[in-house]
């Protein structure tokens, strides 16, 4: 697994996937680096007079709904819809899922869109699961990250899509075993906009991997992995933030399957 | 006074109040980051719809306007509007105060709903103090940092509202003595955004602290305290916004309280 | 030329021009933070209701169509209007020009209204020549840098615009003999937007330097020493952004004449 896993790693690095991102403003200027650290292309673009031309140029789409409003909503489901016809893979970030009626209702829009991936953290994963069944296989009445899990599998068994649980531990459901991720560092949460980045990161490896559950699970382990090394150099978060950034750039071989804690389930 | 001012630190810390702001495109980021590094948790959003549960589930809100449009305007006055109803308090940064005459309207429509404090700089301070007064009252004959004490002296009689002006020296200016903070590095001006950052922290203080002169000279002491500590280890603006948040997530009880210079007029 | 060059670079940090840019959502920070340290002061603002004033109040405009979309275009060209009327200098970053019709048609509408200055990579630049001239002229025949050339030099002929071609070797094209820089490093290329903030840092030297292929050519070579020198210190993309903001605010008369390699082609 690790092997391959790595592979993937290397493919984005040679191969510079064009990452077309809808994403909110606070994330955009470290969504675009981590991109870039990575060795792939991102592209910000939202226009609806240029949207169907950007997914075609581009490889994959990452959809992000932080700040969402009114245009920025239609630029999303354009996006998705093109993305779609064009046979493109995409994944949603479906940030504060569960927070609003608004946030809700945009979320199921893009849902019936069929993402590729879809990954968010245990809360935003439970809304999500919990909005698009029916209402009497709710899924908040046990413990978090049990519940979390079988959120996941719900959406998943419902959409077909590929879903990443952010947390202490990472989970990607799919198909196959659920896989589980054990690194990273609590001092990442105090960074923001780096469950946004694994996002675009998943994005990436999606634009170059066949296998859509080893494209989400090669993009969490490589954040993963160098945020808990990055981790070893900084004072707190502002440095945290930028050696994340140039582990993602310089991370080896070694240091990535000596440090990747990966089981299946 | 400092055991007081480090006791709401703690609180701060320790409660992680819900911050909503709806500020520039510029300080975005780093406004998130500045609220992760005191403990706090940040929330932008700026829809029409889903403006009001946000003010219901956040614990205080921030309104920067300055990237201002009509867009932004919009939501601005409806978060606050919403925020006077439900009794949550607010702060304005009045980012441009005085440049143009759409900014001093927006201004004057803002401070009409009531905010719970106000920062700014001298001239933004001077520049609101003189849009809300007769024109018989102007404040702009003597020196500045005197006039812009003076202004703030007359914004609080006229609104009510606390008072913050950064700058060398940091004024607070309430119902309360005048108190002056004699901390910060001027390498400070040269990194953008310190003053939203201010204000974004003045808003989770004004979360959990019941004082809210006492709120606001927490976050100021915090920030100008925590800035000139940074310094100490930066060569220059890109490591010192680094080092800053580094130090507001590590700054301790005894570095706070041997660095604060801190007096009352 | 470097005596020359180096007294630019002393006149922006003591002139301290106000800068007003309309730029995209993925650099306004950085943007802001490079500007604030070569010593400008950076603006950013949109709003239809306060453009004029803005121009007014500013020494130069910067426009980047990065993020357009409808609302940003108006703005774009109202600015570029009215700085024409006032007889601003204003300096043009086509973003991803030829990349889509959209992005083409805006940059027609911008450069019908004859910015000062326009700096891209050589795809923009080429994509742009291509746009702006007949069918026959067509240059996308031969090797792409000396397209580049070709096209910026169809470019300075068509507008009488200075042209800027980032890239290994950075030109800079106008009625004066062409001028060849060759600073930086690669690991530039992985931080994003560096590029924009060459387009900002130039519109602050037009602000204050008469001669405007003195001006570019001063931004430029500032950029790429700083760059060169902060690499040396950096681990990767994340600490090459923060070094370079050091740099641009710490780099000393020796270290820039030292450093720069320039010539006249």
């Amino acid at each position: 697994m690790k092997n391959i896993l790595w592979e993937h790693i290397l493919a984005v690095r040679t191969q510079s996937p064009l990452v077309h991102n809808i994403t909110n403003y606070v994330v955009m200027n470290n969504t675009a680096n981590a991109l870039l650290a990575i060795g792939a292309s991102p592209i910000m673009a939202h226009a609806r007079e240029e949207i169907d031309e950007m997914v075609a140029l581009c490889n994959v789409l990452v959809v992000n709904i932080g700040t969402l409003d009114d245009v920025w909503v239609d630029a999303m489901l354009q996006t998705a819809r093109q993305a779609r016809i064009l046979n493109k893979p995409w994944i949603l970030d479906p940030v504060g899922a569960g927070a609003t009626a608004y946030r809700d209702q945009v979320l199921s829009e893009l849902i019936a869109l069929r993402p590729t991936a879809i990954r968010g953290n245990a809360s935003e994963i439970m809304a999500l699961a919990k909005a698009n069944q029916s209402k009497t296989k709710g899924v908040d009445s046990t413990a978090q990250s049990q519940d979390a899990l079988a959120a996941a599998q719900v959406l998943h068994e419902l959409t077909g899509v590929v879903v990443g649980i952010s947390g202490e531990t990472d989970f990607i459901v799919s198909a196959q075993p659920v896989i589980q991720i054990h690194n990273g560092t609590p001092l990442m949460t105090r960074v923001t906009g780096l469950g946004c980045s694994a996002s675009a990161l998943i994005g990436a490896f999606l634009a170059v991997v066949e296998n859509k559950t080893e494209a989400m699970t090669a993009a969490v382990a490589l954040l993963s992995v160098a945020g808990e090394l990055a981790e070893k150099t900084s004072n707190g978060p502002g440095s945290l933030q930028m050696n994340l950034l140039d582990k993602l750039y310089t991370l080896t071989e070694d240091e990535f399957k000596n440090t990747l804690r990966i089981e299946t389930l």
